[in-house]
């Protein structure tokens, strides 16, 4: 089993719903978005070509899994799913749930204003609803 | 075979470059970044989950393929990769090559000022330079 350390910089920003196969599903602590991260447990891997075929596919059926769930507990008008990793070089996929009007509709969500911290009771009520529907 | 009609914003702000198996591959007309964009040849589609299964894989399959070309013919130095779709809604994906200091650098390409048109014979010698390189 390869080892895995995740970025702190991933850690700090998010908090842990789960581990669900190759991907490690965070809450993104931002409550302006209802934004999920995959982050695959494999070390030093940045951009999505550098994992092997198998997990390319993995990856995809997470990220599959966690964006139809999020806008089922959302009903989100669009998902918006993105890997940049211009700071942060750990790979990581974001998983976002949009709609007409919330914070820099229609642009994107990255780097846009001050992130905003979930309440804890509902960050932790979000997440078992997602779990619920993974 | 199914039916398949461009979106017309996607067929002004783009310049077809090849038709890849699913996906259509443009390049965007904004030489600020090189930036290429795939779209999957299926009508009625805006989130990656409404693809099928087999579609899904080719997508993730043609995205890689893609991105690799990119990086290596750009020596990028990260390849950012998205689906947003908050304003044009038939399902495409962005791949953008990056680096330190391009236009807003490390923030996001989309929304981001305005675009600048490639020349004709540059945009014409980097598609080349991409299509050798899939």
């Amino acid at each position: 089993m390869p080892t895995f350390t995740l970025d702190e910089r991933l850690e700090r920003d998010g908090i842990p719903i789960a581990s669900i196969g190759l991907c490690q599903l965070r809450l993104m602590n931002d409550r302006r978005w209802p934004w999920l991260i995959l982050i695959p447990q494999r070390d030093g891997v940045s951009e999505i070509s550098d994992l092997s075929p198998l997990d390319q596919t993995m990856l995809t059926f997470e990220t599959n899994l966690v964006a139809t769930a999020l806008k089922k507990v959302t009903e989100a008008e669009k998902i918006n799913v993105g890997a940049l990793g211009n700071i942060v070089r750990q790979l990581h996929v974001h998983v976002v749930a949009r709609r007409t009007g919330d914070p820099n509709w229609p642009g994107p969500v990255w780097g846009f204003g001050k992130a905003e911290p979930w309440p804890e009771t509902d960050h932790k009520a979000f997440a078992a609803r997602i779990l619920e529907n993974l």
